[in-house]
């Protein structure tokens, strides 16, 4: 039941029309962990530089993330640095160190081979496949991604969609694999390309899911002050993949339950900066806003 | 029960990747009747020029449309031609001819003075204005725009807002018209305006609805092959309207399902050119797709 992350620990600097905050808790499997960890227990695989401030550690530890797949190596810290501005629905990269992200092999322990539920965030597919290559016994796996790879490693990338089960990207990553602008046909390309359910992130304009003949969609929950979106597509990804590792049959209706946490998840995600507002996050404030947006969108 | 929409009855020459019609049955009132008259009586008022063909009069005639309000003047009726590249999200407006619309005022039996639901559909606000100070008693007054009028005659537009029930606009009117670039502060703003309720129209990424502590969302009915968007936010309003007409209170049950009848109907209207697909709609179409649809989002 429980889920293996590999991803990115990263310190983010980051401005909004809310303010800048400078060397956050960030990276795909931090934003992932906080959300999926509300769901099932959570081992994180990712690397750190010796500059890593101890405290995160100790607050991922305390947030009930497993975190002895946390490798420390000499060097600094993958750091990135961005901005929103306007709608912020799309972040302008001012800085990327990789630091010993450049060097990056992870380590798991022999125990944490035998977890069944894996999801590959971004990251370099190389690095993803290593990882996959070492699990015993995959039942779920999930895979996410982004530009860069599609355009640098891109054989790399469709190699892996053969053997996950469910591959998260947004629309712009979408189109750009599958080579097709109609997103419901971009999805269906996708699958050809292997991965058996696509879920594609439209930002402030939800999600859908594309699997067998099935085909869901929700909006986004409606938030009033976007804070800070970094994060928000592996916090979505957090609640989605956190609640099917739970479920005990892969229907309609838990990939549909499992759409409403991701989206639920995401929504708090975008209220704070970094990992501020998942890190306050109680059961009763996600049961709360659940049952509200169930409320927002039945009829 | 019955709805009377002031609109434009036009003749429309479209190009989309899907291919080219000439000087087809459209505009704003055509759209909202053809869908509008699924679910209660339709009276439209609109006017056309001498060169008219008159078996659109009698088609809408034999939909079931009332069109004794649909004054035919010397002159050339209006004509619009546009095209849709790629996403087919925006038109591309390639000319207007207004003929006998530039000198439109609206001539309504005194029966229809008695008609409590009301459409103003897209047509000078001056002109939306006429129509309105001749109805007798208000029940359901809805209202649309377009960038064109928010930009020309503003201030007429701004005194409507404060006269109807219900504002409809797509996203890039709304933030014209509020001066907010997020959508849900332009609805709060539009609302502090004079419109108790806002319906903004996202096009291929849903509705929402802003209306007293209340909001509902819903993302569009997905469409996979998108032959002509002409006439969609219309074709909404006629649903939406339409079904709002024939309910008894004004409760967030009836709204949600005004929303998603607005919604289905849409997504019938792009499926074909002008109203080739919603002429030959029946009743369980419509119903069978919002059974599908309230699978899709429901969780």
């Amino acid at each position: 039941m429980s889920i293996l992350v590999l991803g990115t620990t990263a310190l983010d600097t980051v401005t909004t029309p809310s303010g800048r905050r400078r060397e956050m808790l960030g990276g795909s499997a931090v934003h992932f962990a906080m959300s999926a960890s509300h769901f099932t227990r959570v081992d994180l695989v990712a690397v750190v530089g010796r500059d890593f401030p101890r405290r995160h550690i100790d607050f991922l530890r305390k947030k009930g993330v497993n975190v002895t797949a946390l490798t420390i190596e000499d060097g600094s810290t993958f750091r990135w640095e961005g901005a929103y501005r306007g709608d912020l629905n799309t972040a302008l990269t001012l800085s990327t160190q990789l630091g010993v992200l450049s060097t990056f092999r992870p380590r798991i322990a022999e125990r944490q081979r035998s977890i069944e539920n894996i999801f590959l965030a971004n990251v370099d597919p190389d690095i993803q496949r290593h990882l996959l290559d070492r699990m015993r016994s995959p039942r779920l796996v999930g895979l996410d991604s982004m530009n860069f790879w599609i355009d640098h490693k891109r054989r790399s990338l469709v190699r892996l969609l053969k053997d996950v089960d469910i591959f998260v990207a947004n629309d712009a990553e979408a189109r750009s694999l599958s080579g097709e602008t109609h997103l419901i046909k971009a999805a269906r390309g996708l699958r050809r390309m292997g991965a058996p359910m696509v879920v594609i992130k439209k930002g402030e304009h939800g999600v859908f899911v594309s699997f067998k003949d099935c085909f869901f969609c929700l909006p986004a929950y409606p938030v009033e002050k976007i804070v800070d979106p970094t994060g928000a597509g592996d916090t979505f990804a957090g609640g989605f993949m956190g609640y099917l590792a739970t479920a005990r049959k892969m229907n309609d209706a838990a990939i549909k339950k499992a759409i409403s946490y991701g989206t639920i998840m995401a929504s708090f995600n975008v209220e704070g900066f970094g990992v501020e507002r998942t890190a306050r996050l109680t059961k009763k404030d996600i049961v709360r806003r659940l049952e509200r947006f169930r409320d927002i969108v039945s009829f």
